[in-house]
């Protein structure tokens, strides 16, 4: 048997912020932890969601596929966040895959303890409210880009969210804390991986970024902002 | 001074679902009533969020502006749909423009009684967690649709969206029940108007649509779905 967790796991996600250290260790009672080695699904695009997610250590992509088969990344989930948990409260299915990608530590809530803890405890949904709200946001953002801006700015606009969420500070600038292929900026931002490649390609030639395998850094934000948000480039040395 | 409000009004709302009289008669003492003509904003894009809004007549188009200028309609909302109320629990402003377009009543509730009331009825939350949840999959579904498919089912999948939120039977086919212009309809699926227009004239050759000044009739709804999701062409007869 699994030792018992430590209520501290939860401390500092969004989803139980401002749960009394009693209400904590329900939660954490209830939670059944579990590792995924790189590359390993923690849950599958159509399958009945049985439980709310949230992720401890490593990273999940969160991504969906159009009858096609055609992908779109649809978030990078960090330490802290929850995910794959809004469809209790939707259809009961999961909306998109979510693979590690990274060795991965998640928490799992069975649909019916989940629902339980948020009876009990309101503030739980007025956080997942609000966490979902900014969510909404964020694709709206997205879409927005999506729909109406060049794919330079996209690809600038989907690296700067990446630093914001998973920026790690290196002597060269700032790195992408974990592996990122350049398929996945393409799924990210509506393009092909010839476009992303050409563009971080230009990038580099500029020192504006360096990509290598599955590692990104960008060595000047301010000029990848520039590109975002269509300024004028800056001079050189930043 | 106007009447006191019916608290029927709140009827059917899936944000009050689940109250019972008293709770609803509550909300409803809460609430203020506006007219907007058709034309009129309801709240603009980057405002102060000072309350939580839901329609009781007419339709109310939601749209983000970029820092270019360019355009996205989110939704349009209709009867019973809450709309910028997120704003209250995320950055307290206003993410896009509302704006009339059709003669509305709206109700709004300032946002210390909106909290107010969550706070004393928590299935205001979860019912607003399982709407914003909603919301947030159509998003995702809207961005891989943009990211991903060609400009002709993006604006079908569009057309029939607006067929399952606003349709309304009429002798030719299946109408849209409040006025959409094509640049709405670009604006909606990230084109431009020029595109929207041969597609719409497209259709109406084929029979598919109707489109006059600023209506919009599904004469073959089957024909219009077999070209959102790419299937062969159906026999004419439908």
């Amino acid at each position: 048997m699994a030792p018992p967790l430590d209520p501290a796991v939860l401390r500092g996600m969004p989803l139980f912020a401002g749960l009394d250290a009693d209400a904590m260790a329900e939660a954490v009672a209830l939670a059944r932890p579990r590792r995924h080695a790189r590359g390993a699904a923690v849950f599958t695009q159509g399958e009945a969601a049985a439980a709310g997610h949230a992720l401890i250590d490593g990273r999940v992509k969160i991504v969906q596929t159009g009858p096609d088969g055609q992908q779109v990344v649809m978030r990078f989930i960090g330490p802290g966040e929850m995910f794959g948990t809004l469809a209790i409260f939707t259809d009961g299915l999961y909306p998109a895959d979510a693979v590690a990608v990274a060795d991965s530590v998640e928490l799992s809530w069975p649909a019916a303890a989940m629902t339980d803890l948020m009876e009990r405890h309101p503030v739980i949904v007025r956080n997942a409210l609000s966490i979902v709200g900014g969510r909404l946001r964020e694709v709206q953002h997205r879409l927005r880009e999506v729909a109406t801006e060049r794919v330079e700015r996209r690809v600038a606009h989907a690296l700067l969210r990446l630093v914001r969420q998973a920026g790690r500070r290196v002597e060269t600038g700032v790195e992408i804390d974990f592996p990122l292929s350049r398929q996945d900026v393409a799924e990210m931002t509506g393009t092909t991986l010839h476009t992303v490649s050409r563009t971080l390609s230009a990038w580099e030639s500029q020192g504006i970024v360096e990509s290598g395998r599955q590692q990104v850094v960008i060595r000047k934000p301010h000029a990848l902002v520039a590109i975002a948000e269509d300024l004028p480039p800056l001079r050189s040395g930043d």
